[in-house]
This record gives structure tokens, sequence and C-alpha cells, in this order.
């Protein structure tokens, strides 16, 4: 660790994405935690046990923050309507509330960017739809060769309260990006599994698959950005056989080519 | 009343839309209130108090209903960042938690559709760009004679929490037409000030002016759109000489057509 280290404050360290992260931003970074239970690996002074649904908690975690990594979220996702009853409270209080707060502490303390991880259940609805439904069911021989993937820019389908939650975000950082200094980057992250690896069997989170290693690059390319890249959306995916989100955008903007496929990963490949 | 007058329940009827709209809504339907303070002239059990923070406290108005006309919400806003500290906490419970309580409620109770009222605010962010910052300001030799009209499926540009907030109802709605039956249809609605006229000397104001019969006609258009028109977005907004919102989707699919516009109100014809 040098002096001039950018220090990165992440969220959710100790969750997927954080795991698949934190090799490539402790290598470049000083970085510091912030979550309710603390991480494991972390001196003190750089892991810091707080709630960010309560704003005032958080605020001292972001003074000295070159960039904040935004991954903390409820996500209790199972079924489309199963969940709703069950979890607006939870939905209500980490992904809006807890959204806000880690977007206005930013501000506040002169944060320069933050790296705000949405998801690619902002577009689930498309699952319905064909060749995404095929995919998904992993009903190869009735997908054309040839199909449109999903763009970030495409009209948002949401089939439960996290991918709503997410957009929250992403519109909340519009509003920020559009009326202060902040610059604020989200990415719509696939599949990130704890291990790395897509899971057997499941044709639907081999196509949204993201490796430890591309979403390193991703979120490292977000943070190294230049200034003039403001706020966009990308999203976070490998460049697996029957994906159907296009990263194009991400190659344009931030240079990042996935290099991993979750082919590479799986026992057979499909 | 006859028996078969679809009920149609009413948030925000107290407000500026809820004035213009009320007298074409009651010529037509079995308009029911439902507001924290009560309004004037409805009979008590068609003049329900509640608070649509609360969604246990909502719950039994919304029995029996056809239509939701979701129209309450916090808009206090002024300058963009002048806002912010001093009322997220009203956002949250009115905007959001309000709003999720109303489609929750709806759906709850079988309603058939909500119309939800956003707001050009989800966009305000285009403000800043020519021509519309031009025409905004007034400056009208500044604007080209044929320029682009902002449409519902642009890129949203949010500049302050109601409009964020607004986005955030519209995503939730489209959540709940993609996983329920429930349908909901989000209006855009323009500057819609309580006397039914546009401000005088306010060129904003005079571009983004609905009049009472135009927000009336598209809200009971949306009322009673085909089934198959289960969700959309359309903007409010009159016929104005120097609008910059384009309303031809809603001609398209509700055959809604501005019968008005800001001239024909002002002393003298800009």
């Amino acid at each position: 660790m040098t002096m001039d280290q950018r220090r990165v404050l992440v969220t959710g360290l100790g969750g997927a994405v954080g795991a698949g992260i934190r090799p490539a931003l402790e290598e470049r970074y000083e970085v510091v935690a912030l979550s309710r239970g603390g991480v494991e690996g972390l001196p003190p002074e750089r892991n810091i046990r707080a709630d960010i649904a309560v704003l005032e908690e958080i605020e001292p975690a972001f003074e000295g923050v070159d960039t904040v990594v935004h991954l903390a979220a409820y996500g209790g996702v199972n079924s489309p309507r199963g969940m709703w009853e069950a979890s607006w409270e939870e939905v209500l209080r980490n992904n809006i509330s807890g959204t806000r707060n880690v977007f206005e502490a930013a501000l506040r303390a002169g944060v320069r960017r933050v790296v705000f991880a949405s998801s690619g259940a902002t577009m689930g609805g498309y699952l319905k739809s064909s060749p995404y439904r095929e995919i998904t069911r992993g009903e190869y021989d009735r997908v054309p060769a040839e199909y449109r993937m999903l763009r970030t820019s495409d009209e948002p389908r949401p089939n439960n309260l996290y991918g709503v939650s997410k957009l929250f975000g992403e519109d909340l950082a519009r509003m920020y990006v559009e009326t202060t200094e902040l610059s604020i980057i989200c990415l719509r992250i696939g599949g990130c599994p704890a291990d790395g690896r897509p899971r057997e069997g499941d044709p639907w989170n081999q196509a949204i698959f993201v490796s430890h290693r591309d979403v390193a690059d991703l979120v490292v390319r977000s943070i190294e950005a230049p200034e003039d890249v403001r706020f966009d959306v990308f999203f976070g995916i490998s460049d697996n056989r029957w994906r159907f989100r296009d990263y194009s955008h991400s190659t344009e903007v931030l240079g990042h080519v996935p290099r991993d496929a979750a082919e590479d990963f799986l026992g057979d490949a499909t």
C-alpha cells in the first residue's frame, strides 16, 4: 500500500460479488469494508461496522474515500410473487434507503465516484419472451442461430422487488450525477456464484454467469474510467455461449472484454 | 349514479390535478376519495380518511373498486438541490411507500386497473440541454423551427427526488403488470395549475401546461382503455406552442388529442 493509492470503500464485501472482486481491489487500492457484521481479514480501522439504513451511522466511513463500491443489498428473491409481502420492508430498508444513504454520504464526503451494483433483475421480465425463455430453460434447439441481445438501454422489465429497487438506485444515481459533481457508474451484474463457478445443470445461471475475473476487471475499469464517464450503465457478464446480455457498450466505453465463459468451468461443455 | 357505474377510488383528489379531473370523473363514475384529511363535497361513505403510508389503514377503501386513480404525492420541489435533505423522508413515506401500498392494496382487492400520476420531472434533466433550456427561459428566437420532442421512451433524466420517486412508481408498476393481472397506466402529467390556467410570464409553465379538460380526457381514456393496454406511459400535455413533450403515443393508443393550448388562456398570445 502506498500513499497515492485510492481509498476504496466497499459495502457488501462479504457477499458473493465482494469475494469475487476482493483480491483485485486489495492488489490496487486501500480497501475499507463497510458492513453490519464486519468482514474477515481486515484490520479494525478498515473494517467498519455500521448499518447503511442509517445515514448518520455510516457517514464517518466515507471520510477520505476516493471511490465507493456499493454492493450491499437485500436480494432474497425466489419466486417473483412469493417474496413480496415477506420482504418489501427489507427491500425498502436496505436497497432503497440504504442506497440513498450511500450516495448521499458519498456526496457529503466529497467522494469522486460510486460504482453501484445493479442487477440483471432489472430486466427479468424478458425471460418470458423468446428466445430468452428457451435459453434459460436449456431448450437450445429452439433458439435461432442469430438472436438479439438485450442492451442496458432497452426498456426495463423488472419482475421482482429486488429488480425494482435496483432501477431505483440507477435513477437515483442519474439524479445525483445530473445535479452534483458526483460520478456514479451502474453495473448490472449477472450470476456471480461465491465459488466463481456456474451452477451445473442450470442453463439460466450459465447464460447470465459472470466470472470473478470478469467482474473484477469491470469494477476496476469502472473505478479507473476517466472523469468524463460521469454516469453509465453496463452489464457484467462473461462471454458465455448462451448469453443474451450485450457487453459491447462496456468494451466501447471502458475497454472491458470478458475473458471467461461459463463453458470453461463446466464438466462437459454444452 | 347507476348500478353499472365503475367505482373509481381517487387518492389526492383535493390536489390541483384532482380538482381538474373531478367533474369529468363525477359525471361518469362513482367517485370515492382516499385522503388523509378528507375532501369537500363527498358523502362520508365515499370520503375515506386514511394514510397511504400505512397499508393496513387503506386496504378497506379498495373493496369493490374498479379503477384507482393515484394522484397523491409529496411534491415540494423548488431547487433541485435545496429540497433533498429536507424531504427525503417525505418522498420515501408518501411517494415510495405510499405508491407501493396503493398498488399492493389494489392487487389484493382485485382492482382492475390503476391510473398512476407520474410526472415530467422524470425528465427534468433535459431542461439543461438545447432547445429545451431556451424554451423554458422564453428565449424563443434561439429555438430552431424544427426540434425534437421528448418521448416517454427516452432515457429518464430526473433532476430531483420527486422525479426519482415517480420513476420508482413506474418501475414498480412494470413489475406488478409483469407478474400479476393488475393493469397500471402511468401518466407523466405536466404543469396543471389548480385554477386551470398557465402562469403568466412563466415560459416553462406555458411549455409544459396541461389544461383541466385535456388532463381529464387523458385520465378518462386511461380508465376506459381496452384490456390489452395493460401497461403504458403517456405524457399529459396540452397542445402548447412551445411544448417539447410528444403526445402522439397517447393519440395512437388511447385516441387522446389535446384540445387546449397555453396560448388560449394568456392575456396576449406569445
